[in-house]
């Protein structure tokens, strides 16, 4: 076997602005294509999935601001996300010359998750990761194949179950900090976290450990941001080398501002 | 590189009526994962792809009875196809231990093919077979993946295309036949070629280039059996080993009738 430990491997994740626009997304692939290196594209879902259940009169439920996923909103998700949207960006992707393979969890059992658990709220079909299997992942990198994950996972028991596109994104930079550097991007419509969230210019450029819990403290930081850097904190102290949260230009350009996270 | 051409490569077809019925479905796959060897698996549509375009409004729009993919079917196809049955297929692979990877053309470039040509029919994004690489797949199989195809190709400038997965199986089958020796299985809900179409016992055991124009001539073979069987006899041509047709219990147990194909 051979030892990875320098190499790097870049796991980027794309959100719903990116995959909601179609030129938008043709433009990203096309600059996603040219990073060289190991790499894996993680992507959410974006508006289809809730177009879709309009259509098919599927009521999206909603508990506490969260989605409950039914069995029949599992199937749109697995339909829109593993479906349109991921076959989409691997076809796209090997115009751009870039030899892409659209994953689920199930997929080479790369992901297993648990279902979560009924407390208070019944979230039906959702997964927490509980193991990244980085073995059939490694050897398809080994032999430059880019893996396309939509934000779907598996109970290895024949259940699919939907999990956080973020979480996905933070869990395989982990899986795989033992055998790469592994550096994490997340990919969103602002230059990175926000002193003041209607000033794009006003970003924190560095995030550690130590000014976190102050950026809590005083309520810089909050609401949707929380969950996002709780992961990143996760995956730094798990061996993730280096994170950045950023417009998508922060992996292509220079002197591009974003937050980057560390220790 | 190693030399293959002793191993056997089985590739298997499934229809709509093992994908549409659950429980059958369930006890297929089951039985597909204790097969030994390498394998891959190409599935159809089955009836949900319809249900999803009558639920979503979209018309299906048939000439001489075949069906026209406009993009809004296609999109139907790639989330049916692709998303649904796809994954769930592979997810319950994995459940019994069979470690599966989802594919189209598109995922590692296997399937390119062509749109095409409109003449007297415009079937729109329909796309007829121009080349399979095997060189991610043979990676895939070498690790004792089985690769599950659905019966979408793309044409390598970004286009998704629906294709037909009897074709897909066989342009699979011929691909990989310079590799390994290769054996084609198309799995329907008869005993095989049958020479009353309304008895089931009347399976014709054996075909072969001599008989075939006979039993064309005196009609019995036509309508769908005549594309089904000029697709074997095309890969028989192009140094497929075996090809078997006939109820799914033809891979599993001896002694069952069915019918196979010779040069």
């Amino acid at each position: 076997m051979r030892i990875y430990k320098m190499e790097t491997l870049k796991i980027i994740k794309i959100g719903g602005n990116i995959i909601d626009n179609e030129q938008v997304l043709d433009d990203f692939l096309k600059q996603f294509s040219l990073i060289k290196g190991l790499k894996i594209l993680v992507h959410g879902g974006g508006k289809l999935a809730t177009q879709l259940a309009e259509k098919t009169g599927v009521r999206v439920n909603m508990v506490d601001g969260r989605r409950i996923t039914n069995l029949e909103t599992l199937d749109i998700i697995t339909m829109v996300y593993a479906g349109k949207i991921n076959k989409n960006i691997v076809a796209k992707l090997q115009a751009f010359h870039c030899n892409a393979i659209g994953f689920t969890g199930a997929d080479g059992n790369s992901i297993i998750s648990t279902k979560r658990p009924v407390k208070e709220i019944d979230f039906g079909f959702v997964g927490d990761v509980e193991k990244v299997n980085t073995k059939t992942l490694q050897i398809l990198l080994e032999h430059k194949v880019t893996p396309v994950f939509c934000a779907i996972t598996h109970d290895n028991n024949g259940q699919l179950l939907n999990t956080n596109a973020d979480t996905i994104a933070s869990e395989l930079a982990i899986g795989f900090a033992k055998d790469f550097k592994t550096e994490l991007y997340y990919c969103f419509e602002k230059n990175g976290v926000l002193k003041d969230i209607n000033d794009d210019f006003s970003v924190i450029e560095n995030i550690n450990l130590e000014n976190y819990q102050k950026l809590i403290d005083t309520k810089v930081i909050s609401d949707g941001m929380l969950p996002k850097l709780n992961n990143c904190f996760h995956a730094i102290k798990n061996n993730v080398e280096k994170i950045c949260i950023g417009k998508p230009e922060m992996l292509f350009k220079q002197k591009i501002k974003c937050t980057t996270i560390k220790q």
